[in-house]
């Protein structure tokens, strides 16, 4: 492994980064074939390989085999962006999580409200509707969660805060694995109040109904944890 | 670029990572040597070095020459986690990371003031009174003003908050580039009063002084956003 040899991949990925940034190339956009890359980059096919799968592995770039190279959705964002993977104690990780949720989202729930348009509020609405068909059908809601979350996040202007999704979704996987997906009727109803907060761009009400979806996720949380050790104690 | 040989890679940087937290290795320890990890991973010697590559640029692993292969400060974290590289707007970009601490620094605050132990408090005055000095000395203080935020986040005993560090970073610099360093006697200042608060265990004055300590910094940033278009319409 010699240093040349990684600071050349290393200046042909950051080539591209600049090549992407420099064409406004969006989400879904194509990229040049790997030949033009290479004479474009001035580097060898195997430099560029190697580029281009740093680029990948960091949500970068994303290769269909036979089709070409394409720009990743939520560019850049790495899947575990803040490192959870080496954060050992899982139960502290997921109380914590959902603190910092309670630090951000009351405020950008109220921020949406303010900034939201009909067509805005009507498209949270449906992503609402299809977290509740999950549950009646059965299916996990995690993703559809995550998504409605992210979308508040979106209407709401600031541009940090979508980026955040991963670790959002994170944070419901996490919940839903630890309180077996109890929360059916609140989740479906505080839910519904946040839609009607942002639909009527009502922001303190939209901040009091986030404050209130998340306080009955830390009061399900803790309950879980107490029947944990009140088992673990038993046995 | 055969799918293939990417996902042997792939499996190996997993299989690095497992070992990892199965080993409980921390920041600074000292992985096997290749020869052993190869041999560990049931992969040759090539395959091992491109896992490790991606594993270094994910900031999880650090190679030094000659020396050997360690664990990372901040394992994991990605230098740019949310990709503000691809957020095109830059004006937008800084202030919506202020708005963003806004969110959570006060309340992070708080928690620190209720858990700083008495030799917290002072390592945290000492950091302090470090980014003084920077200004005393007209030096660059981004660096030590970020340690003083990650310090007090790292009090709060959130897991999550810590792992932020890059961001809070990223905005300092980016609003000291913005403001031309302007804050100095209101950086010193508050930054001590934020400390005292801790130092008596008082969370609300804690949560007072960082919010009383992000409004000025907002303020100066509107000021040099107001001059940058005033300057720009008399052009």
């Amino acid at each position: 492994m010699t240093p040349s040899h990684k600071s050349l991949a290393d200046t042909t990925a950051e080539g591209i980064i600049k090549y992407i940034i420099d064409n406004k190339l969006k989400e879904g956009a194509q990229l040049p074939n790997e030949t033009t890359l290479s004479s474009l980059m001035g580097v060898g096919r195997s430099t560029l390989r190697e580029a281009i799968r740093a680029l990948v592995s960091r949500n970068i770039l994303t290769v269909q085999q036979g089709s070409g190279i394409y720009v990743c959705h939520n560019t850049g964002v790495a899947d575990d962006p803040l490192g959870f993977t080496f954060i050992e104690n899982k139960e502290k990780l997921v109380t914590d999580l959902l603190e910092f949720r309670m630090m951000i989202e009351p405020r950008v729930a109220a921020m949406a409200a303010s900034k939201a348009t009909p067509e805005q509020a009507e498209e949270l609405l449906h992503l609402a509707e299809r977290v509740a068909e999950c549950y009646v059908l059965g299916k996990s809601h995690s993703e559809a969660d995550a998504i409605f979350h992210a979308k508040i996040a979106e209407i709401s202007g600031n541009v940090i805060v979508p980026q955040l999704e991963p670790l959002i979704m994170h944070a419901i996987d996490m919940l839903i694995d630890i309180t077996h997906s109890e929360l059916k009727e609140e989740t479906i109803r505080t839910h519904m109040s946040i839609v009607n907060a942002i639909r009527k761009n009502d922001a303190i009400a939209a901040q009091d109904a986030m404050t209130l979806h998340l306080i009955y996720n830390r009061d399900r949380l803790r309950k879980a944890h107490e029947e944990k050790s009140s088992s673990n104690f038993n046995q």
